[in-house]
């Protein structure tokens, strides 16, 4: 880690190394006419560099090694690949999960699973328990919902993707085959340490204004944990644009590649919150290399309790896994 | 609430508008030679415009009325004055709570519970459970914390304002004055609704992206459950701007008390990152009419083991309370 | 337009009104108990709607129609197919416009003409007047780099484009085939009524941190000037993520095809900033279903005097034209 | 400057140091294990960071000293106090622009200027030429709108500012005593050099989502052309906030007074949009030190052909600067 302080006397300068001595790290100082840089030699991973830059005499930091070390790729170079029951995601396998975006009766879940299994998808979603920004809203069927998506799973054969919003609930996710972590969880830090105990595939949702390092040093937390079993799923970030509901930040994708082994898929239903974009967004995640997608499928949008009309009908979405099922073949991809 | 569609045949507009009579809306339809525009009569605060913007025929929602009720200052003309063993918050009663970002020790915490006291604070804060983005940086004293925590409130009588993580950690806060919710869990929905049934004050802070309008409606999650005391936090958001570590939005103050009647403070220490910018940020917080501030103390600051930097010293604490007091006298605030 | 007022006396409703009135506009009032509906009939493009919600009694205010016409795909079905010398862009064909991002020499644009016209360019793009963040970096040959890229149009018989940065340079461009308008002065709207006189087509760039509405407002002060013949160009908008240079916003793309008959291509030379990432993100852009592609190809990236390194060498540049190719094959578009 | 970069071959490294000794530079390479960081000695200034982010083997660049020298406080230590007809910004003056958004005619800009200049207004504003984002919007009476203020100039003795939207008007403003630059040219870089030209003080906008670094290096280009009379202007942000027209970087202003011997003045008009916001916007940028303020102000607002409604009455103005006047004793500004 780089260290530059502005004017500073050599008393300061001695305090700040001292510090980080004493914190067991090696210091290099390079003294300047107008500034001071320090090397910092060590596992710099556990510091902030936003308490560093706080310091008084520090002007900026920058970090040489990345702060993350579990999700690195530098540290682990092959892909990894995580098998849900004979179900594989990354290294070259596609995965799709689609389903309605919460549960709403055993009719609908099941034959919502029997025809986006139809149309290629490799596991089901649903929604049991749904964050809602309105306390008056539907916020899902809770723990009855997840025995629907278990009777679907049954019927289907499907693995099983639904998201867990306290750690309360966990004891009722003992059947669910991957747990997501929704965006507006992905710094709950207790959740992440948590399920960072457990063996089950992990699927962790980018926060709505979280950069990339923030996403993957969440990761970091569930794997420092224990669990290896972490999929990256881009679902559009925040910005000035009120076009879509998100930007969908397709660039993610390749991004994530390079830094990190973790397979990493895309969320176009969220990220554009128009069923009209989901096909043509569908299609730039998979070029951009997605290993997967999650797309929301409901056999009538229109009368959807949540989220419902951002939903496609089955027919519209075997439509869009055709499209996708092509661009698959010219990136090589299993589906 | 005004939906606006595009070019729909009657067929999709009477299905639309008899999706929501059956949700217990009237409809008022004016069809024009493009667009129709429906009207919707009822009690839409449990309506998700997101969810009606997803419908492929409507091109926009415009809401007539806010979807907040509890938190509305047009239900509510009169300030809210939160009283917390006696000390006042709110409508003209200006607080200060000051204090480290962690507790260290009982040595730290008490002789910086007494320097804040005599420079003017009001309430102690300080962080028991840390919220960090690394696994591997220190993350808090935890329940030892709380501990020395009140026993610096026993010391001075200062009632203390601290964050919850977890509901986990719930039955540990009894003895706590005010119960900090953090930026990163102001749409942690299921903590929301749990603290919205006790009656202890619950600061919220701000979210890193998040409108005010979505503040605004997880106080209403908070209130709808019981609880009318909370206190709004603005502690800055995130932008493209990098020179700060947050962009304070001292605007929220103004257009907060016009919207809601709950008091509303802020904290200059987390949206600055810098010390040296805290005292201008503390100021021109007075100044656009804030009730209160939230301060990092710290009487070591170099020797903190977190945010260390960004906190004031005791002495440039009170220099800023001498400020801010002179600020205060011109907008009447009692402190 | 439908503008919403809050508790405001009847005087002040029927001033409002009466203003609206008097600039030609029909209204329609409809009183509630909280809120005042005004809906405005009329030419409503010419209202702003920032100036309206501006007015103290106003709440919000939703336009009904877009306050574009020209551009609007609403009045203009079909694509628009932009000719250039014979070389089309739009309504299903596709156009790639390659070349360095600063014209260096007669040698370094000449050979860069012929490696990516052999590489399936279909325009040579290069810059002679460069926008740079500092006054001390390098600007551009000018006058001079207009006439090297002239000369590369004769030998390759490629038609070209480049950045107009000046009215003042005007004159200088009469045998240019593409005027491009730079990100920075896409709201430059004397340049943009300026150039609306005259036929050439023109590429306008995004602004950093402009809305889809807004650049839409840009590509209409042209063709309100009477020429028809704009490209849109997504080239990455700015955020709060520092992983890529900008953040390429993909959805841009089918939304704007949605909205207008216009052609839109996508740079993702300077959406990435990273020459790795270009390949990835051409692709996405051909798969989202862009008109065509701006990229940066350089005979020597190394030795470049501006963005050099961003730039792709002519074989990595036929190795991404290889991919986007197969893409375009399953897009039916001609190329 | 210090470049990192990922694991190259010494090959990689040379070709690279090489490259930046022949631009002039001294190179110092220390190699890691997996990085190896490259300290560049000379004058950076005329280095654009992201031209060296881009190349393949650079992961991050961090300059050392800043990109800015003639605005630099670093190399000009004591403010710098603008002098427009003995009436002085900067160093402890404080300055208050104030008048119309746009021109409208004799009695309108007259009576306001008379009005201003009572309430305590040092300069008047005004607007001929305007920006709008509508082609069929009211763009300002142009050269005969700056006529009608060089009258109310005669009339009352303020000296004048106005927006310059093109450098062929520059000639009309010859008798203009501070010419202003819009925030969508900020970064018209041509237009910043002709500028640098003349000796007139310019009023600097920050762009709608520049940084500080952007902004400065604009104001660079402004005094590297020979014109030492800039005045940077505040007036909000552009985020994913929507309560506000803007965000106004309250947070901008000490920031600037650490790094810039240049006067800072804010705009809380642009900045908020709404008139109830002057009062408290306008209060907390003098109470973080700001040198002045631009505010709106017309004689009868809710007539006003642009922006009227968010501009303030003569009365209302004056009961703004009564409070300013307060916060500037408190600041010692001389006002």
């Amino acid at each position: 880690m780089i260290i530059i302080c502005g004017n500073a006397g050599k008393t300061q300068i001695d305090k700040l190394t001292e510090k980080f001595q004493a914190d067991g790290f090696r210091t290099h100082v390079s003294q300047g006419t107008e500034t001071t840089i320090i090397g910092l030699i060590g596992d710099t991973s556990k510091i902030d560099v936003e308490d560093v830059e706080a310091i008084d005499i520090v002007e900026k930091v920058q970090r040489v090694s990345e702060p993350y070390k579990l999700v690195n790729r530098k540290f682990h170079e092959e892909d990894t690949i995580i098998d849900v029951n004979g179900v594989k995601i990354g290294g070259g396998h596609f995965a799709v999960m689609a389903g309605p975006c919460s549960i709403e009766s055993e009719e609908q879940i099941v034959s919502c699973a029997k025809a986006v299994k139809a149309a290629g998808a490799t596991f089901l979603r649903g929604g049991a328990f749904k964050p809602r920004t309105s306390p008056y809203a539907f916020r899902g069927l809770k723990a009855k919902g997840l025995e629907l998506l278990l009777t679907a799973k049954k019927e289907t054969g499907l693995p099983v993707v639904t998201e867990l919003m306290s750690l309360e609930h966990l004891d009722l996710f003992n059947d669910v085959d991957v747990i997501q972590i929704g965006a507006r969880n992905m710094q709950n830090f207790e959740m992440l340490a948590e399920i960072g105990k457990c063996k089950k595939p992990i699927l962790l949702k980018r926060g709505l204004a979280n950069t990339i390092e923030e996403w993957l040093m969440s990761a970091e937390y569930i794997m420092s944990g224990g669990n290896e079993n972490v999929i990256l799923c881009e679902r559009g970030i925040r910005t000035f644009e009120t076009a879509t509901r998100n930007t969908f930040d397709v660039s993610a994708i390749p991004v994530l590649h390079h830094l990190t082994h973790l397979p990493v898929i895309a969320d176009p239903s969220h990220a554009a919150g128009k069923s009209a974009l989901i096909k043509p967004l569908a299609k730039s995640a998979a070029a951009a290399g997605a290993d997967g997608l999650m797309i929301e499928v409901h056999p009538n949008p229109s009368q959807a309790l949540c989220d419902g009309a951002q939903s496609l009908t089955p027919d519209a979405f075997s439509d869009v896994m055709a499209d996708v099922k092509k661009i698959c073949e010219l990136e090589n991809k299993i589906f």
